[in-house]
């Protein structure tokens, strides 16, 4: 019997830096798999199609919908946000731990269906610096700004619901946080059950 | 306020390898401090009083318990083991990090009484290996040897009682998986409102 893959639920403000804490992690763990969300949003400067994002239509993005291809989506500032299924269970199937970096309505989402997963939220150092980390991406206009801002104080509320909070005031100590909580989970008595049955 | 240092009990069967783990733990991690058990039993070959344990009379054993000075006690093979309180309850106040090598029988009373603590079970990564290390060891006699075996196969299965399993089949990961351990418990929601609050 293979072991069931991790999954884990990476989340939290714009700004925050969970994007970056990503990308680092799978660097440094290869073996992870990261799972590409779909949006219907238009690509910003430099974000790749099905590197960053799938980006799609609409209407496509509805009948994913329909077909109940989506492990959770969202609309966010006017656009969809989901996590294709089937990707993801495949490889959790198949011993694969699998990352998902999402934002906080789609993460509880998530959680309502997976009890086993891990949820992972990412706190900026302060509300100050959070602020001058969505200006300074300089990939949205002040509108956009004010209303990214507003709506991360309220999310930062929904940390409560999550299992571990990391605090990026250093990208490299939070990537190692995040490390230590997939490590340490895999530690958990209650998944651990085949390896010990193995000792007798 | 000062934040309240963690407690990590470290615990397992004779001959599982957790002395050498948690040797390596605070060699790594010199803040973490360990406490000393005090028990009744003669030092063995190379054991060092207040290094390894205190080494104490009988009725000064249960002088101590009259006063309710141990956070755990057990009679095992016939000698008390304890865990003086005071040194435990006072670096947890001052934030610092407090580690318990101690039996199974002594871990699961401190579980009743520190919900919050830490308890990490180390598993043999076989049985055969958990005899040839108990046997290996060279300080019991062949009536021990088996006693402990013995028991070590009954005390496994109270792994189910512990939140963590490391299976020591490899001394430096076991103590990585614990190190990661400790990160992540520090990591947790419920543990960290306080540097929430601090963000806003």
């Amino acid at each position: 019997m293979i072991k069931k893959g991790l999954l884990i639920v990476v989340s939290g403000p714009s700004g925050a830096g969970k994007g970056t804490i990503c990308k680092n992690l799978l660097e440094l763990n290869p073996d992870i798999k990261i799972s590409i969300s779909a949006t219907t949003r238009a690509p910003r400067k430099g974000e790749v199609e099905g590197v960053n994002y799938y980006f799609i239509s609409n209407q496509d993005f509805e009948e994913m919908l329909q077909q109940d291809a989506l492990l959770e989506y969202a609309k966010v500032y006017d656009n969809y946000y989901g996590t294709p299924k089937k990707y993801v269970l495949d490889n959790l199937e198949k011993g694969n731990d699998v990352l998902l970096e999402i934002d906080i309505v789609g993460a509880l989402q998530v959680k309502d269906k997976f009890k086993d997963g891990v949820f992972v939220f990412i706190l900026p150092p302060s509300l100050e610096e959070l602020k001058n980390r969505i200006v300074g991406r300089g990939t949205e206009s002040n509108v956009d700004i004010e209303k990214r801002y507003g709506c991360a104080i309220e999310e930062i509320e929904q940390v409560i619901k999550y299992d571990y909070a990391v605090i990026n005031d250093d990208v490299d100590r939070a990537t190692k946080d995040v490390e230590a909580i997939i490590k340490a989970e895999k530690c958990k008595v209650t998944r651990v059950h085949e390896d010990i049955k193995s000792i007798f």
